[in-house]
C-alpha cells in the first residue's frame, strides 16, 4: 500500500513472476527430486548464465564472442584430455542438449559412410551402392535420440538395427560382431554403431575395448552417447567404467548432466578434428570472413547445427575455474554412492524389487507387495505407473516412469548431493504408504 | 589488502572472471554495435534466464517444468494470433534458434510429401515414387540453414532449387509457378517452398499472399522464414509486410532477434497443430507416461529435436509480463526507422553506395570513394573486407561482411535501440577514414 516509482513497480513485478514459475515448478534442489537425469545445479552457474545472456554474444563465429569461444575451446581440450585424447588432433563442439550432439554425429558418420549424401542426399548415393539400404546399428536401450537421428537424417528408423544385449543389459561384442559380419554380407552400407556410457534407462555401461576392437575390424564409425557417464572419467573411483573410450570415433558428454551445470551445455567431440567439419559444408558470407580463414577453428557455425548459439559454456566455465575439476569427481562419488545406497535398500526390503544391480546413479526397481506377488506382469506395471502418479501429485517425491523388459517400472537418478542414504529410505516408506491406500481402494 | 572469507573469495573471483568475459566480448549494448542480426537484449530478460537456470526445469515434459511449459504453450497462442491464426488449431514449439526451428519445419514437409520417409528412409521411399529425387524450393537468399536442412534429411543440398527472385530479391510468383511446374512435370516430388519474411541478406520480404497462391494451387506446403521479420506484426506502421502470412503452413519465428531477449528463444509455428506431431513418431517410456496422454500437449519432447530443454521462453514471458507488446511495437519501429536512416544517409553521400531500398533494418552497402570509382568488382569487393576488418579491429564500431551479386560489401543491422541517426552519421566518417588510410597505405 506505498506509493513506488516505476523502478520499484518494476522489481514489485519481477518478484512476483517469479514467485508464480517457483510456485508451480519441481524444486530439483529439494533432497527428494529423485527424477530425471537433470541435476540439481550448481546454482552459481545460473548467474553466469545471466551474464552470458545480458552480453549476448553469440557462438557461431568467434568474432561476436571471443572470450566465450574460447572458453569453448579450452573446456573442449580439457574435456579430449579426460577421453585420453592429449596429443592427438581431437576437437569438438558445444551444441544445445545430448539429443543434437548426437544427431551430428550421426550425420558425420553418414557423411563419411556415404560420400557424397550431403550433396547428392540418401537415394541416389545408395543407388550407387547396390541399392541396399544403409543400417545404423544401436544399443538396444539407447537413448530415444539415436532412432530419431535415423529417422531425420534419411536412414530411417526402420532401418536402426538394436545391437544385441548381454544379461545386465551391455552391448555383447561378439553378438555385435555378429551383427556386423550379418550386415556386411548382405551388401548394407553401415553408418555407425553408437554404443552407451552408460544407458538412459538402467544406467548401463558398455565395454568399450571390446566393442572398439570389433569396429575396427569392420571399419565402422563408433560413436560413444556418454552424455550421462562422461562425467564419471574425473573420478579415480568411478573412470574404468569408461575404460576404452579413447578408442571411439565421436563422444557425446552432456555437462548439464553430471558436471551439475543448467541446462543446455552438450559436448560432441572427435578423436580426429577434421570430422568436426563433415557435418556441413558450406558457406555463409555475411558470417565467415575469407579475409581471416584463420578463426575458422573458433567458429562454430561451420560445425554445428545451429546458427546463432548462446553462450552455453559459460556456467561450466565459471563453475570449473572458481572450484575445480574436484568438484566434479565429489558429485559423481556421492551421487554413484547414492545409487548403490538405493539398491542395498531395495535389495533389504521384502517388498521392493531392484531390476538391476546399478553401475552408477541410475537405479530402476518395482514396488511388489505381497498383494501382487501373483500379479499378472501388465497388473504389476500399471500399478507402479498409478503409485508413481500418486506420489508425485502429492508432492511427497519425485521419480519417473519406465519400462523395464515391457513391463512399466520406477526410475530414480539420483542427482541431488544434498539427498542422502535417509531420504531414500523415506522414500520407499512413502511409495509403501501410497501403494498401500491405492490397493485397499482397490480392494 | 583485506582478508576474506571462502564466500568473499568467491565472490571476488566471480567478479574476476565476469570482468575477463566482458573485456574480451563484443559490447551489443553499445550503439555503436551495428552487425548482426542479434540485438542488445533487454537486460531484464538475463536475469529471468538466471531463474530458469537455477531452476532447470527442462521442458520434454510438461511434469518437470509445468509453468515453463505452461509459459511457452501461452506465447505459442500470443504468436499465432498475431499471424491470424486465432481460432485455428495451430500449434507450436520454442527451440534452439532458428536453424533448429527451419530444420524442423522442412523434416515436417519431409514427412508429409514423403509419407513414410520417417520409417524406410529417404531411399525406398523415393524408389517407390519413380525414383526422382525430391527437391526443396527455397528463396534464393534464403540463410544457409535451409540448404543445410536438406543436407540434413537426406534430400541432399544438390536438390535445392533457388526461387527466382525480383529487382528487390524477393521471391517472383509468376517464376516460381513456373519452377513449380517445371518439377512437376518431371515428376520430381516437391518437399516444400521455403519463402523470407525477411531474407537474411537484404531484408527483403516476399509477396506472401501471391506465392501462397503458387503453393496451394501445386499443393506443396509453404513455409515462411520470418526468424527476423516476424515481429513487424507487432508494428501498425510495418505489419502489412508481412500480408498472406496467415497462408503458411509453417512459420519461424525468432524472439531472440526482434523481440530483443538474449539468444535462444525461436519458435515454430503450425497453421495445423497436428502437423507438429508429424516430425518425431516415437516412444521414450521413461519420459512420457501413458497413464496421462491428455499432458502430450504440453510435452514439448514429443515435437521437438531436443530432449532436455531448456526454459528458453522464461526470458521472453517476462519482459512480456513486465511492458506488454507495446514494447516490441516500439523497438521494431524505432530500428526499422534507423535502417531508413542509414540508408538515406548514404544515398546523399557521393563516396557510398546503397545496395537495396532497405525493407526493414538490414542495410547492405559498399564505400566506393572516387579512388575506386574504375576498379574491377573484385577489387572493390576485397578493399570492403579490409575496411571492415581495420574498423572492427579498431573497436570504433562493429559491422559485418557480406557478398551482395558475387561481390563483397558492408551490412548493417540495427538492433540497438541506443544507435542514433548521429551514430550512424559517425559510421560513415569512420569509415571513410579507415578507408583513406588503407588506400594512403596502398598507394
Amino acid at each position: 500500500a506505498v506509493s513506488v516509482d516505476t523502478n520499484g513497480l518494476v522489481v514489485e513485478q519481477f518478484a512476483r513472476l517469479v514467485e508464480l514459475a517457483l510456485a508451480h515448478g519441481i524444486n530439483l534442489h529439494d533432497p527428494r527430486y529423485v527424477g530425471l537425469q537433470v541435476p540439481a545445479p550448481v546454482p552459481l552457474a545460473g548467474l553466469f548464465d545471466c551474464i552470458g545472456a545480458v552480453i549476448n554474444n553469440p557462438m557461431a563465429i568467434y568474432e561476436m564472442g571471443p572470450w566465450v569461444a574460447s572458453a569453448e575451446q579450452a573446456l573442449i581440450a580439457e574435456l579430449a584430455g579426460r577421453i585420453g585424447w592429449e596429443g592427438r588432433d581431437s576437437g569438438g563442439i558445444v551444441t544445445h542438449g545430448g539429443s543434437i550432439a548426437n544427431l551430428t554425429a550421426i550425420l558425420v558418420a553418414r557423411n563419411v559412410a556415404l560420400g557424397r549424401s550431403w550433396e547428392l542426399g540418401i537415394a541416389p548415393e545408395l543407388a550407387t551402392r547396390g541399392g541396399r539400404t544403409a543400417k545404423l546399428v544401436v544399443h538396444a536401450d539407447a537413448h530415444y535420440c539415436l532412432a530419431r537421428a535415423a529417422g531425420i537424417t534419411g536412414i530411417g528408423t526402420d532401418n536402426v538395427v538394436l545391437a544385441p544385449l548381454d544379461d545386465r543389459r551391455r552391448i555383447d561384442p561378439s553378438r555385435l560382431d555378429e551383427t556386423l559380419v550379418t550386415l556386411r554380407s548382405a551388401g548394407h552400407p553401415i553408418i555407425a554403431v553408437s554404443a552407451c556410457a552408460c544407458s538412459t534407462p538402467v544406467g548401463a555401461f558398455d565395454p568399450l575395448i571390446e566393442i572398439a576392437e570389433v569396429c575396427q575390424r569392420h571399419d565402422v564409425w563408433l560413436h560413444v552417447d556418454a552424455a550421462h557417464g562422461g562425467a564419471a572419467l574425473f573420478s579415480r573411483k568411478h573412470c574404468g567404467l569408461l575404460a576404452g573410450i579413447d578408442l571411439a570415433d565421436s563422444v557425446t558428454w552432456d555437462a548439464h548432466k553430471m558436471m551439475f551445470v543448467p541446462a543446455l551445455c552438450a559436448f560432441l567431440l572427435y578423436k580426429d578434428k577434421r570430422h568436426s567439419y563433415e557435418a556441413f559444408r558450406q558457406n555463409a558470407p555475411y558470417l565467415f570472413d575469407p579475409s581471416e580463414p584463420g578463426l575458422a577453428d573458433f567458429d562454430g557455425g561451420l560445425r554445428t547445427l545451429e546458427c546463432t548459439k548462446r553462450a552455453a559454456a559459460l556456467g561450466l566455465w565459471g563453475v570449473w575455474s572458481l572450484f575445480g575439476p574436484e568438484l566434479f569427481e565429489d558429485l559423481v562419488d556421492v551421487t554413484f554412492a547414492l545409487g548403490r545406497s538405493l539398491y542395498e535398500q531395495l535389495n533389504a526390503a521384502a517388498d521392493f524389487t531392484p531390476l538391476h544391480e546399478p553401475q552408477c546413479n541410475i537405479v530402476v526397481f518395482r514396488y511388489t507387495p505381497s498383494a501382487l506377488r501373483d500379479a499378472a506382469p501388465a497388473e504389476l506395471g500399471e500399478f507402479q505407473l498409478h503409485l508413481r502418479r500418486s506420489v508425485i501429485e502429492s508432492g511427497d517425491f519425485y521419480l519417473v516412469p519406465t519400462s523395464h523388459n515391457g513391463v512399466a517400472a520406477l526410475r530414480c537418478t539420483l542427482m541431488n548431493p544434498l539427498t542422502t542414504p535417509a531420504t531414500l529410505a523415506a522414500l520407499l516408506q512413502t511409495l509403501r504408504e501410497h501403494g498401500q491406500r491405492i490397493l485397499n481402494r482397490a480392494s
